[in-house]
């Protein structure tokens, strides 16, 4: 009993934050109005390039509100964005008070706030009234009164828990947000090309290039390049920069911003590179050219180490893909686009778990990729990425426990669900109708989007379970049951319509309720991960499917993300090891400081470079490149909860041809350090119900792990 | 053959607008965000006060597109509001070009322009291509790229034709949008309040205040008043300004906004007033104060004179109280709140046809209202409110007969009946629900909200009426029959349910199917005003409802808008003009200087000031006190369309006990003037085929009006 207690203590004390003051807002609206200054920061050869989707905004004007109880009267300090007004039960105060005096009581503290541009938040601060998420927001008191000043009915009302980040301090503007920077110089070695230079920074980077000593008359071109060739090649890389130097003023002509010349100058829109060619033109020169790198502060909490040098290097490399493509928000590649993508961030995600583990980080995407009702399409237009983004709900509360965020984006999630089956077939299943993007993965061979995909019959399925449980912590009981229905209807079907006997395997997809001849790995990797695939079933594809050479390879870490993640669950982490080192090894023989977008070891030089019909299209950075740091944690230190927020878990080691290994995980408790050998496995865990599972003498065991005591065991 | 020719020319002249540049956005975008400056301009005494109901906002990245075909190679001028992107037949140009060469032959040309902050616009001018209502403009054009570089299926996305007022110069940028001003004195009587100065501007007013002279160190108190006694009440006047003197400093305490100190400060936030009361606080001290007028500059295109002083005295305060409360919007009352009420401004567009006749103004107010969706309430949280909305857009139609504004609001429409479809109970009529304000009118005595209000119905019934008219417009089919059988079935229960055969009225209200005992004005009106009451029932409600004393009076002008037109609709116009003399000229009597929100005959002195449990709570300057604007043009004059856009009219002239009446009333083709006396009428119109409809000798005559012609007709 003592020891319940105890874990209800440690995890209300992780979980909630403690009570301090912190700006507050609207949930969600904050992360999507910064999440269009991400979207829209993006420029293709020297072009604002947003995206396709409808992107939403804040609501601009929001009423917070708490009711206090003082036992003495306590003087607070208020601080708004926007516009404001302070009403202490119903009556308004004069003007915009930055500090009044709260009586002694219980009182209705009641103050709205209007800004167009930014979104409306708060601040309060006094010895016990501080705003936190206990606050109360809403866009729509409905509170009119009549003729006779008698206020409404406003018992339906809906009031949301207020949303907030880290903005502590009354000065820390959440609008004012911007990412750290650091001055950064690039290598000695400086090549001349045709009278052009190309600074080489010594690895993949990010961040604004600053030109120093600019003088003269004339026009300065920037290329930049992930790789050499691509800022060698003015007619073809994907982002540069043009600026003029005219009596004494400098003109930023991809922005049209005019500054006055000075000792140095910073470029307006940051970009992503490895090289920067610098070119001129006219009467004009430059002394040196520097950066400041941009990043997002992110502690690495995960670690990982073995006796493999290349596996050492590839989580090395994964973590700085992975902290390069973790800014505001997660987003795909840093050179490119940008933006934030749903199928993405789910990997992200769940790399997050094993590395930052920033809660704020994963809420922060979900509520931008949310979007605000109405639903006018899939997420980022595309099918698979609607239900990615249940997905990563689903598994955010497994790492995190954070049933309040849950119940914050549910309603959110039946907007979407809604959507969605608003646009399911007679079979109850979902197919791409006309403005639907059926994405699946970038495929090195045909791949048919017609019809019913059993992919996404699988990942509609999983988004149905996802419903359910997050109805229940919603307390939506009637949704419940519905969405338990249909996701126990869809997965009766799965087996009888996409199974086929002869090819041991499920198949791509069906027309018109009959089944292609073709297989493809994807539905047969997710069936093994959701169990939709019973055990037998399981050791079929895998034979039939994953380890067979005839069906058609994955080339992207994407879905190589998946596939390698399946045969581990299968206990194939030997083979899967081989992988990881052939694949992301072949990637740092090839020269890689981060992971790419996709990769092909059988292509060599500038043929790596190419994609999307262009010379220089493939991101070299991009976030689901950086998968390892994920299979490491999970599947070798084999740390993963079992109930949400790791008030049970599991570690499950296994070394897959390593000889030793060691490393951590992060949890809401603090971490779980897991070291082993051929011959020991040491566990200490900072808190949560643990179980470790190991394999001695050819027998499973499962041991219980004390929280914050060392425990080592003898294989 | 040749007159149809004519006649389709004209309205094609008349109602598209000639092809010009001109500033463009999303249609209903601009006219949100202007709306939310409106809204979020109220102050009560020196505290902001915003509506309690959802406001919503632009779309802040928007696609522009327009195909061209040219002859010869065009150089055309690009501006932009935001950051924007340059596409030629889909490849970007680089920066934010703002002169380009379009070449010869079809291209397409499309612009995307991103703004959080105000409504992304875009301005294009070249000898022929010109941005105007013919570019398609998107939020969310649904556009990728695969892997190979192939665009999407764009085949659903939805474009909808920009929209537009009137700013056709590239530097009268939409965002930079204010009334105009001009200055205006105080009278020279100045009275002396125990130390403050009350000064008299002569008649109500709206601007900003000017302090001359502004010296010393201390504060400034300005209390304004609608009447001298509110300005000289320091602790109950509804809108009051404070400003501190200090150190060469003014300090603006309602905004908390700084200044320096010079020959004349004029004051942050517009007031509505005709006194303003001046008090100094500590060693402070000005010279005089003035304001700053501030006013839609609208031109009175309609007019009305008669023999009757106090008539036509009654047509120009009319004309300034709807010159006032026509600002950004039509709002309700230029003191308490400036919202912008559904209810009201459905009058303001009555008005606004026999007055100023600016299409413009009804079309911003009716996409500010309508909102976006997902629809969270009924206008302005008021039930009858949502279906004025729907009937304005109705009286819009018919007097404008603009066709393009339906089809672009439609999807609007249909948003917000779906949401009262999802709010009817089983017999298919609307009823209160929580959160539903149901408002009827500010009634001297009980009114039943309760159950189904047959005032309610009518309104619903004919806004599905009025759904179905904008369905046909729309070409969508389905729809139209749709709503046509939800309103047949909906006037066929109106008799049954709510005729009363004892009271030979339709009573209030029914509770659970029961009806209610009481008999009020309203449904009776609109049951006449709308011919849901055969001739037969109409002439017994006059007698049993609008000509009986017993029944509740109405004291407001909102009302008697729609009870003196239904009187009129019944020819009773020697009464109508008797009343409109008690009442309007009641008002005149009591020192009206703009009609007010409410006036009771009986009271006298300052008991008219008071409302809402307030003393001074009465806005004494309130749109819908102007309806003899309306009456007067459309009962006396008698002219009216009787198809969309004046297409086809009637003039109908009443001298209701006048010696002789003259006016015009504009229409799209121009105007339509009338003169009357006991002996002659004469007529003279720009255009439409129109009917002069009078009895001689008993008899009912229709005689053709020539267009163009003066024709003169003996009596």
């Amino acid at each position: 009993m003592k020891k319940k207690i105890l874990i209800f203590i440690l995890v209300f004390a992780v979980v909630l934050p403690l009570a301090a003051q912190t700006w507050i807002w609207y949930p969600g609206d904050y992360e999507i109005w910064l999440g269009n200054k991400m979207n829209n920061r993006r420029t293709d050869r020297g072009a604002y390039f947003p995206p396709f989707w409808k992107q939403d905004s804040h609501y601009v004007t929001v009423e917070f509100s708490k009711v206090i109880n003082l036992p003495m009267p306590q003087r607070i300090t208020i601080a708004a964005e926007g516009s404001y007004n302070v009403k202490l039960d119903g009556k308004m105060m004069f003007g915009m008070p930055s500090k009044i005096i709260l009586p002694v009581g219980k009182h209705h503290l009641n103050i709205k706030v209007h800004n167009q541009s930014t979104p409306p938040a708060l601040f309060i601060d006094g010895a016990t009234v501080k705003t936190d998420s206990s606050w109360k927001v809403t866009y729509e008191d409905k509170e009119w009164i009549d003729e006779s000043g008698k206020a409404s009915d406003t018992s339906t009302t809906i009031y949301m828990n207020a949303g907030s980040w880290n903005f502590n301090d009354i000065n820390s503007l959440p609008s004012a947000f911007a990412l750290e920077q650091e001055p950064q110089k690039h290598l000695q070695t400086v090549s001349d090309v045709n009278g052009s230079y190309v600074y080489d920074f010594g690895k993949e980077t990010f961040g604004y290039p600053v030109l120093k000593g600019l003088k003269g008359n004339g026009t300065i071109y920037l290329y930049y390049g992930e790789s050499k060739e691509e800022s060698e090649d003015m007619d073809h890389c994907e982002t540069l920069d043009k600026i003029e130097v005219k009596d004494g003023k400098v003109i930023d002509l991809v922005n049209n911003r005019t500054t006055d010349l000075s000792e140095t100058y910073e470029l307006d829109n940051s970009k992503a590179f490895r090289y920067i060619m610098v070119r001129t033109e006219g009467d004009c020169s430059y002394d040196d050219i520097s950066m400041q790198y941009e990043y997002m502060p992110e502690t690495v909490k995960g670690s990982f180490r073995c006796d493999d040098d290349e596996i050492n290097r590839i989580w090395d490399v994964g973590t700085y893909t992975l902290q390069l493509t973790t800014r505001e928000f997660f987003i795909d590649g840093i050179k490119r686009d940008r933006w934030v993508w749903s199928g993405d961030a789910a990997q992200s995600y769940l790399m997050n778990y094993y590395l930052f583990n920033d809660n704020d980080e994963v809420k922060r995407t979900t509520w931008l990729l949310g979007g605000k009702p109405p639903v006018t399409s899939h997420i980022n237009t595309i099918m698979d990425y609607t239900f990615y983004w249940f997905i990563g709900i689903y598994n955010y509360y497994m790492y995190s426990g954070d049933a309040s965020f849950v119940k914050q984006i549910y309603p959110r999630m039946q907007a979407l669900m809604q959507y969605v089956l608003g646009r399911t077939d007679a079979d109850g299943m979902v197919e791409g109708l006309a403005g639907d993007w059926v994405f699946v993965d970038w495929a090195d061979g045909y791949l048919d989007k017609h019809g019913q995909l059993s992919f996404e019959q699988i990942l509609y399925c999983r988004s149905l379970e996802t419903m359910a449980l997050c109805a229940k912590i919603a307390d939506d009981e009637a949704s419940q049951s519905k969405y338990n229905e249909l996701a126990d209807n869809l997965r009766a079907k799965l087996m009888p319509d996409f199974w086929n006997e002869q090819k041991q395997a499920l198949v791509h997809n069906r027309i018109n309720g009959i089944q292609s001849n073709t297989v493809t790995r994807y539905a047969n990797m997710f069936g093994i991960l959701f169990n939709y695939l019973d055990n037998e079933h399981q050791q079929i594809v895998k034979n039939s499917v994953l380890l067979n050479d005839s069906i058609l390879h994955i080339s992207t870490p994407y879905m190589r993300f998946y596939e390698l993640e399946s045969l581990c669950a299968l206990g194939q982490q030997t083979d899967v090891l081989n992988d990881i080192k052939d694949y992301w090894g072949g990637m740092l023989n090839e020269g890689a400081t981060a992971f790419w977008e996709k990769y092909n070891p059988g292509e060599k030089g500038k043929a790596h470079l190419a994609m999307y019909g262009r010379p220089y299209g493939k991101s070299l950075c991009h976030a689901w490149g950086a998968s390892p740091i994920y299979l490491l944690g999970r599947y070798y230190l084999g740390v993963h909860p079992t109930k949400p927020g790791y008030e049970e878990y599991e570690v499950k080691p296994v070394l897959g041809g390593l000889k030793w290994m060691e490393g951590s995980v992060p949890t809401p408790y603090g971490k779980i350090y897991v070291k082993m050998d051929k011959s020991n496995v040491t566990v200490k865990s900072d808190g949560g119900k643990g179980f470790l599972v190991i394999n001695r003498k050819g027998k499973q065991e499962k041991i219980d792990i004390p929280a914050g005591k060392e425990m080592a065991v003898k294989l």
